[in-house]
């Protein structure tokens, strides 16, 4: 089975991590099939923190686990800190496939979503 | 003649600021004929400011400017601090339209392309 986690900075404000878990609600309905279960994490600030994200998928019976990172920039937090978590949980679970995917900020759709915001 | 003036937050890391610079580059070939000028600016931790960003639109002979939030949440930067600046500027400068798009997390494609990259 495959799951799908995405992962966001995580905030003290509580309707901003709400926000993340409304958002990996609309994943879990627009993957449709795609995997077996779609849920979210925290780098900090918020739980789950990814590790434990990454073990609840286990524990729902996932055997790849794509981390999604829903990030702007490709800065520490991007480029050591996730990698660093999903490290952490690999070594814990050598027999479980982790990727981690590209940040959204990277997506080449950003600019064409950020005109249409834009009204024009 | 209209702008567009695409705002992130800033930081203290310039390769984060260079990528905002070079999405501003993305908007404006992508955009057309549809602005007179696109460019950039940021909330704190870099230049231009807002309303330093917003002046640099009049001056090169904006009569409207379309101030796009680069911001995944909607939280005091996307709720108190953007809109304070936009008044501080629109203040100074009353015959100038000035108005807020949507920030960039509540476009509704952002599940897609999440999906997108997630690789599904």
């Amino acid at each position: 089975m495959k799951s799908l986690l995405l992962v966001a900075h995580g905030s003290r404000r509580a309707a901003s991590n709400d926000e993340i878990r409304v958002l990996a609600d609309a994943l879990r309905q627009q993957a449709g099939s795609a995997y077996g279960s779609v849920s979210c994490a925290f780098l900090e600030l918020a739980e789950p923190s990814i590790v434990q994200g990454i073990e609840a998928c286990i524990r729902q019976g996932a055997q790849e686990i794509v981390i999604l990172p829903y990030f702007l920039s490709a800065g520490r937090h991007v480029a050591s800190d996730i990698p660093g978590e999903v490290e952490t949980a690999q070594r814990a679970h050598p027999g479980i496939t982790l990727r981690i995917a590209p940040y959204l900020g990277a997506a080449p759709e950003i600019a064409g979503v950020l005109l249409g915001l834009a009204g024009t």
